[in-house]
């Protein structure tokens, strides 16, 4: 294609919107992550000369334009959400202005990354609301999507307000907090779980969480409980029990009652084992007494709804606003802006405008320029000041579309200027 | 809790197993895939420095065990399904036999490979089903789990039979045909529909796609037709239109009509937009006039299932078997092995039986030993085998289990002896 575009001389400046279409399973927000991914892409954006020989390889592809791609480096301009903030179904959430070639070849990269990376914390974001406060652990990385996607959803599951991840490599790559694991294996390991509660313990006091259901969880919690006695005497204490399988709430209200008659009132629950924001709300709304849940697989494939309808869509060629118009999948023309306001502290409705009219009264812009000549005009956001900013806006999300057992839209309402466009446009195709 | 092990000097040779539990959504098979990547990890796993500085920063671990770490290769055996076969519920696909923290160490990264590419080709295996000896093409990159998800989505759809990829990276990497694809923004920045065909079809007359849908799908292909017109006028054909939205198979009617009044029978009809094996078995059953079909996102993060519940049991320790009983978490005890009986050219039921068990009369073992002492026993296999293996498999299995609106449960027993042992290990516990 970018071929085609090359041969006809056709490199005007281009515009392109990344932005998502309706909603996905039970979903009325997306919370927006994958920006940062992207604009490293788009900053380090070189065909490596093995590249540049598959593509002669394939002998599909014109030397000169093969000579083309190799000299090729993204020397646009990025307007963006930034990561963190709630956006809604059409608004765009990343424009791109740039060469059409070159705002063409990052087409399935950017794509990629925003419509992966939104769909994870989106779905981190719906598990936090669900813990209403208890904390909650990421164990996703045996089931995501290879070792890069787990590694991305640690750092979504940080952001969305996550204390830990077993991932130690996300850990490490991001500045997250690890959180050790215990396997059954290891339990079975030792032949006796009484002897390898013993062993971690002794080498981890401080942050020691049993797992009680390798055998018998009854018993695991008796012999958790042993060994809590045996740290006390040393001046230390257990720190949690983990139930991974079973009825969570029963066994966690047993387990409470056994540790509390112990005088372990100090001793934490936790839970996991298939879990996601439907069963945490109802662990929750039990008053189950379980006080931090790890979660795995159904956050960090997003198990409902694992993709994003993610669009990107030429808006402007050459100065002239362009829409594609076939049914049902419109899109709105021209380079954009989206407008906020709140009342009362809560997201009032939005705007979908074009980007160079007047902001309406009261209302905030939400696409801030983060790349200009293809450099970043700043350095990546620390991921506390993305956490920090989730957390605000989910704060003032409407509490009906904070509800995640069913989709409620959110206002957005499109300017009268940019209604005019896509009129214009749509005539001139008619 | 490997540093606990390790503290405790528990270092015996350990087997574990890695197996599926239940099926998912519809399933009723895996088609196994993700084995390569356990073995080339599992092959080059090593510690790197900034690995280990990093474990050093946390002071969570005795720098005794991090030069243990640094030392660490993995020394052991591997017996494993090979790439492609069919496994059912319980079976182990891969059984690692390794010093004990060596093969606990790798288990969240062989889960990841084998879980998340066994989820995908047997996605894969079942699109390839419906779409009955139409051909197939990948487009799912673009909402695949990051890039590395995107390449190895599109390796399982060339094992699992797709024609090509529309990822132009994955094509490299594994060898896959490249498929070249027009996006409606390639459509729109021409402003004339017709020119930006001519424009295509110039470029590449041999394998010219045109997709019609941009402005008005009926347009679109009148406009396909003057342009397959001009190229009969230079000797050149065209190869197909692709329709990518509205209702495909009254569309797909209407394009084969109009094609075909024009003398334009060669011209072959794609279709694409949300599809999967639900959709493209409707569109086959209604006989709609389409020639091939390019998948993409429900493909890529298999939609309707993006998990399997794939397990890593410790199943022996220093010669002693071992299993988890907990309720519904139960594990076969001991290293095993899995035989499968053929009648009349049709699967016809597996046994797991113990690894040292004579074989059942007219049964094949599907364990393979692939890996000793840390070392491949046979090169990577090119895919064009791993493709034949799923294909024979595919005729092989029984035609209710091929179904892909409903499980259907493939019969797999426990021999004897395995059944003996399972008794055995859950009565040290009783």
């Amino acid at each position: 294609m970018s071929q085609v575009t090359w041969r006809s001389g056709m490199n005007e400046t281009a515009t392109f919107s990344l932005f998502f279409r309706g909603y996905g399973h039970n979903r009325s927000y997306y919370a927006v992550a994958g920006i940062e991914t992207a604009l490293e892409h788009l900053e380090s954006l070189a065909f490596t000369s093995s590249d540049l020989s598959y593509l002669q390889s394939t002998s599909l592809f014109d030397p000169a334009f093969i000579d083309a791609l190799a000299a090729m480096r993204f020397t646009g301009s990025v307007r963006a959400m930034s990561e963190g903030v709630l956006a809604f179904s059409n608004e765009p959430v990343m424009e791109i202005t740039a060469p059409l070639i070159e705002a063409q070849i990052v087409e399935t990269f950017l794509l990629n990354a925003v419509s992966f990376q939104t769909t994870i914390l989106t779905k981190a974001a719906r598990i936090r609301l669900a813990a209403t406060g208890r904390f909650l652990i990421d164990f996703g990385a045996r089931r995501a999507h290879g070792p890069d996607a787990a590694d991305l959803a640690a750092r979504c599951s940080a952001i969305a307000g996550f204390a830990g991840t077993s991932n130690l490599r996300a850990a490490a790559r991001f500045g997250i907090s690890p959180a050790g694991t215990m396997a059954h294996s290891y339990v079975l390991s030792f032949g006796s779980e009484l002897e390898a509660f013993r062993a971690y313990a002794s080498e981890f006091p401080a942050s020691t969480t049993l797992l009680v259901d390798t055998y018998d969880t009854r018993r695991g919690v008796q012999n958790a409980i042993a060994v809590a006695r045996e740290m006390e005497g040393r001046g230390e204490r257990l720190r949690a029990v983990r139930l991974d399988s079973g009825d969570l709430a029963p066994l966690a209200r047993e387990a409470r009652a056994a540790l509390d008659a112990a005088g372990l009132g100090y001793v934490q629950i936790v839970a996991s084992g298939g879990l996601d924001e439907y069963s945490i709300s109802r662990l929750v709304a039990e008053d189950a007494p379980i006080d931090g849940f790890g979660v795995g697989t159904r956050l960090a494939v997003s198990a409902d709804a694992p993709q994003s309808e993610s669009v990107y869509k030429l808006v402007s060629y050459a100065g002239r606003p362009a829409g594609k118009l076939s049914s049902g999948k419109e899109s709105l023309p021209g380079p954009k802006q989206v407008y906020r306001r709140t009342e009362s502290g809560r997201f009032a409705g939005d705007i979908i405008a074009t980007a160079d009219e007047s902001p309406p009264a009261d209302a905030v812009p939400l696409l801030h320029t983060v790349m200009e000549n293809g450099e970043r005009l700043a350095e990546a956001e620390p991921l506390d000041g993305t956490r920090a900013r989730l957390e605000s806006q989910l704060a003032m999300l409407p509490a009906e579309n904070a509800e995640f057992t069913g989709p409620s839209l959110y206002p957005v309402s499109i300017s009268d200027r940019l209604i005019a466009l896509q009129r214009e446009v749509a005539s001139e195709h008619a």
